[in-house]
């Protein structure tokens, strides 16, 4: 099932996204209980979409494939290295991507899977971690890396309006194996890997983070990146893709 | 005035705090509008306090005392060094700071001035800051200083939960000024400096917030903190004092 939030005639409501369109659910799918469609079907053009989740907090997984460490000159690190994004810096699907003019120069792309938490947990061990999972989207951890290099601290570089795109839904049969990842800049191929690629695996990363931050329902994981990080400018389309989940689609602009 | 948020027969309200006891509020103070209390009087002993905001980010400032950076070895930085606390690490006045048994060894207090954002806010002046701001806070950014030295990210370090004390009260009139700001532990003075030692300042540091990250109502910024950061152990008693905006107290334990 894949689960979206959209708006339609300024409400904000939660639906499932099937091929012909959107059926509206009667509540938030993090309430618990059964989803129960409300049986009508609502058209793609009759309303826009939304980030598909509502997190407290967005943790970002740095140097989580070994080509991406290498190519940026760090080090593989012993345990997951963490950070943060605001909330405020979430941008669904189609949103558009704002380079920080005379702040940054260099902003990049980062394809990543991101993980959705389904409820309040804590000191999760990892043969539970599945049940913590409400399912999986896409994330595009937009970084300006020259601030990244120059603060040391990622809070800067990640965390400007605009620089979390998610989206488009939660699938919540999707399960991480050996997936490809890839991004793709106006259609050419940037960053191309394998979801079995990541060196701390997602329940691992579920239970570890569990025992230093109470996850909340809507709380967001972005994997991290493979390698073939690279710049992003005006005018660009830039979409994350991984197979069987979907695509995620930003444009960008100043 | 100040504002206070607490739980009466499980039930969250907003209240202004008084010398006899709280004043419930109708509604939330950031709902805009007038702040119309009630009329009732409620004896402190009939409610639990919580944490007088509830923010969609905490955003914190490294190095803002030149003495605090010179203690840890680090040079000032020529602009404000930010970086993130989750949501999930809020505590409560009187609530109890839990060290992490097993994960660090060294857990620090640091005393700071809390600045409550009233509004969205984004591409704010210098010169227009003071109405983003809805009132001061006092903040134990508790640091796990061996994983902040370790991790270089600060984000684990400053991210467990009970790691973000905050309380008692938002104070809608203090003017941040000469203020002397301490801290307590069992009674003994650990950190002492003045407000006016802050290297950059609170309207200064609203205003460059708001050019990376669109600011939210109920939004915490931790200004930093002063020389003087020590470690705290289980049955230790923590306080942090600001001259005319009042006293946040912890115990901790593990």
């Amino acid at each position: 099932m894949r689960l979206c939030r959209f708006t339609v005639l300024g409400r904000h409501r939660w639906g499932i996204h099937t091929a012909e369109g959107v059926q509206p659910l009667a509540r938030s799918p993090f309430d618990g209980g059964p989803v129960e469609p409300s049986g009508e079907v609502l058209p793609f053009d009759a309303l826009t979409f939304e980030v598909p989740t509502t997190p407290s907090k967005i943790i970002g997984i740095g140097r989580n494939y070994a080509d991406h460490a290498k190519e940026l000159g760090n080090d593989v690190p012993p345990e997951p290295l963490i950070f943060l994004k605001p909330p405020s810096s979430l941008l669904p699907h189609e949103g558009v991507i704002r380079c920080p003019l005379g702040q940054s120069e260099l902003v990049h792309h980062e394809a990543e899977l991101g993980v959705v938490i389904a409820r309040t947990t804590r000191n999760i061990d990892e043969a539970d971690a599945a049940s913590a999972i409400l399912g999986y989207t896409l994330v595009n951890d937009v970084t300006a890396r020259d601030l990244q290099r120059k603060d040391v601290q990622f809070t800067r570089a990640k965390g400007f309006d605009t620089f979390c795109p998610v989206g488009p839904w939660i699938d919540t049969a999707f399960a991480p194996g050996d997936q490809r990842i890839w991004l793709t800049v106006n259609g050419e191929t940037r960053q191309d890997a394998h979801l079995s690629q990541m060196i701390f695996k997602v329940p691992f990363l579920v239970a570890y983070l569990s025992r230093i931050m109470t996850l909340e329902r809507g709380d967001l994981i972005a994997t991290g990146t493979p390698a073939g990080v690279g710049p992003l400018v005006a005018g660009d389309r830039v979409e994350v893709h991984i197979d069987g989940l979907g695509t995620l689609s930003n444009s960008v602009d100043l």
